[in-house]
């Protein structure tokens, strides 16, 4: 019964739905007008794993678990479009956190023009907050997988790295003598992953070849791009544009600052290939900055680059999460 | 990294992917070749909530998850498409045993013509298992809401009920001096919940006004309906057909058959109202048993009707889960 005034309450929370919506949340599952291709990920954020809740607050966690989800759908260049969430919800949770963290969710889902179509509530252990978001387009060549990367492109990746890895860091207590500022700025990266789609669809017309989202840091997710398009990519570490604050905190946990950012992960900033002759219009098109890391070589595998352009071992094999 | 190698495992198990599907596992997210209308339902089971380890085999749980997302697509009346599945971990799982849950799921979806494109693996505190399911449909008229049904019309549910609430008393050794096929016929009711989507679909041809799935028992389910349509139900309860060792299961745990059958739940049958003169002809076009439960009045909620004819009070208000 609970759960039942749960539901209406979020159901007030989350507004009038999007214009694709033919039935939503009150039937046994909603309808939507769709386009031609269906783009859809599935994503779970779950207490002690990736979030606490002393770390942050229930509107944090719905915040992440919209936008690691829709991460997903900005790495494919699709439109994002409904997103469906399931709140597995402790006992120990009142109920106005549980409507916190729904206005969380449904905050980020108005930024992004997502209709939130339908959920699920109930009862577990601990907290487990899953979304399932789907994307649309018209055309298969709209869409960008991580497969289609040559021998020949360059690599990118927008925006700038580390700043989730150093506010993670900085909540686990091992930022000491940092500034206040300083710290509160990676912290709120941390805490607020953005989500990049109409970025994702700005690289996708300007021609990227290959792209996937940096859930797990660019060393592991670069190697995931390999592996899919079957080439190397050679990465220059000292390339990796490194978010403002990373230094001072890595040097307060006695960590290097180009490996936090190389491994860290959970930045959701979009790591892709295209072919050189594309870059100069994918940099004016992209919207935001875009930083060149390296290049696609005939291989297989990631190969990073120390100073001197000699590879670099050690890093690999780390998977976040 | 283990997380990684049991991803892998689990692609081995779901085999090759539907012809509608066009990027599928391996990629930031699924690329579905789609239909006019899409229909999506998320659905969560939690340890200790929806099964216990101790009472569910892992196969049992994946088989669960996805059979109460698919009888949400079976209450509206759309073709089921995809599943994407999200498995919440806790530590102390072994890796065989999660591979178990996939097959469970698996199989299930074979059956149904389901493709399972994507899927999340995150480590959590407890067994939390999320599906959400994509079904399908050409014109909003093919698909039944909760929202249709119409005075005069009568009140139809497929199948018996109470079995699966029949099986959870055993489970929970309320069963005592009960045959030993008929408690594993209720247990394995419980364990193994059917979905109907062919059914759901051949009601919803047949003219079904709205429709339900029975998940939280039809006294609670037949409320919903009733809300959501605008009009008062009348049920018999005497009507409510009984599945098999319900009786002797309620007998031997000092409960009354036909109240286990109208709150228990779980069962996921299809309740349904219908225009009387098409009664016939969907009896003939089900393909399963169904049972005239009551009718269709003016008014608002519900009313369960005694053997006397007269309101039964104390049954409503029951919610499951």
């Amino acid at each position: 019964v609970a759960e039942q005034a749960l539901i209406e309450s979020i159901r007030r929370v989350l507004g009038a739905p999007g214009g694709r919506v033919v039935r939503w949340t009150g039937d046994d599952a909603a309808v939507v007008r769709s386009r031609p291709l269906a783009v859809t990920s599935i994503d779970t954020v779950a207490e002690g794993v990736h979030f606490t809740r002393s770390t942050h607050s229930p509107a944090d966690i719905g915040h992440k678990a919209l936008a690691v989800a829709l991460s997903d759908l900005a790495a494919m260049g699709a439109d994002a479009g409904e997103a469906y969430v399931s709140l597995a919800l402790p006992g120990d949770l009142p109920e106005a956190a549980a409507l916190e963290l729904v206005e969380g969710l449904a905050a980020l889902a108005r930024d992004e023009h997502v209709t939130v179509a339908g959920g699920d509530v109930v009862g577990a252990a601990s907290l487990v907050v899953t979304v399932s978001v789907t994307g649309w387009a018209d055309r298969e060549d709209q869409l960008v997988g991580r497969d289609g990367a040559r021998a020949g492109d360059v690599v990118g990746v927008t925006g700038a790295l580390g700043g989730s890895g150093a506010g993670l860091l900085a909540l686990n207590g091992e930022a000491a003598g940092v500034a206040e500022d300083v710290v509160a700025a990676v912290v709120q990266r941390h805490r607020r992953p953005r989500a990049l789609p109409a970025t994702g669809r700005a690289l996708a017309r300007a021609g990227a070849s290959a792209m996937i989202d940096v859930s797990d840091g660019p060393a592991t997710d670069a190697a995931h791009l390999a592996r899919s398009s079957g080439v190397r990519l050679e990465l220059e570490l000292e390339a990796l544009p490194l978010h403002a604050g990373v230094k001072e905190v890595a040097r307060a946990a006695g960590r290097d600052p180009v490996e936090l950012a190389a491994t860290a992960g959970e930045d959701y900033e979009l790591l892709f290939t295209i072919a050189p002759g594309h870059w100069a219009e994918l940099e004016r098109s992209a919207g935001v900055a875009v930083t060149r890391l390296g290049r696609v070589v005939e291989g297989h595998g990631l190969v990073l680059l120390g100073l001197d352009g000699a590879p670099v071992s050690g890093l690999l094999g780390f998977e976040h999460h």
